[in-house]
């Protein structure tokens, strides 16, 4: 890892790919990662781990299936949201985010259980910045 | 912790003490947190884990005492930098700055190690949003 202070809006401006995080800099054993979104992620769960998402540019829609129900939360630029363990959800962004992630290193876009990965989903723990 | 998105702008006006960070959401046993900056934090270090910082608004310097020589590193709005655990660091905004920082919950905004505490540094390990 880089030891400078890297723009977020160059890491973003690097790469393409839709729902393939990059790995912008790690803390201690955890990733902070970048990625650009259109359309619909699929709907997984982290059975190990909370996950963390700041929305970067545009709007991000994250549903969750909860003990109560499903409910979809919305996320403008600016807005923070955590994901606790355990909990089914599927991002999604209609319209197109930036959106910005801190998790554990080695934790799976599609989680530990997930509904089948469909060709536009990226099944990574992460792509090194630049790679 | 609220389970509702959370816009940093609303958190960031919600206070305005100075080098105080808030909590705005917990990740497994990490902190997510705000602060408000102006001026010179302490010179200090985290013998035991790495400081992430995000700069939300202005410009933050981070100077930082590493084997070869002291520098000091800058970053602009949209900025992310790791401080890696036990490297002395002081960071400063002499305009003016808003940050998120990623660091484990408990940890001290003065490290382990630091020089005298000014008045103007919260010596915390960060306070629950609106309290």
């Amino acid at each position: 890892m880089s030891h400078e202070p890297l723009a977020l809006a160059d890491a973003l401006a690097s790469f393409e790919a839709l729902w393939s995080p990059r790995i912008v800099t790690r803390v201690n054993d955890y990733d902070v990662r970048v990625a650009k979104v259109h359309g619909e992620h699929v709907w997984h769960a982290h059975d190990d781990t909370d996950e963390f998402f700041l929305v970067l540019e545009g709007e991000l829609r994250i549903s969750l299936r909860e003990p109560d129900g499903e409910r979809t939360v919305v996320l403008p630029r600016g807005a923070v949201f955590t994901v606790p363990r355990g909990t089914e959800h599927r991002p999604s962004a209609p319209s197109g985010a930036a959106i910005l992630m801190f998790e554990p290193t080695g934790t799976s876009t599609v989680g530990d259980r997930h509904e089948a990965v469909p060709a536009h989903v990226d099944a990574t723990t992460g792509h090194v910045l630049g790679s």
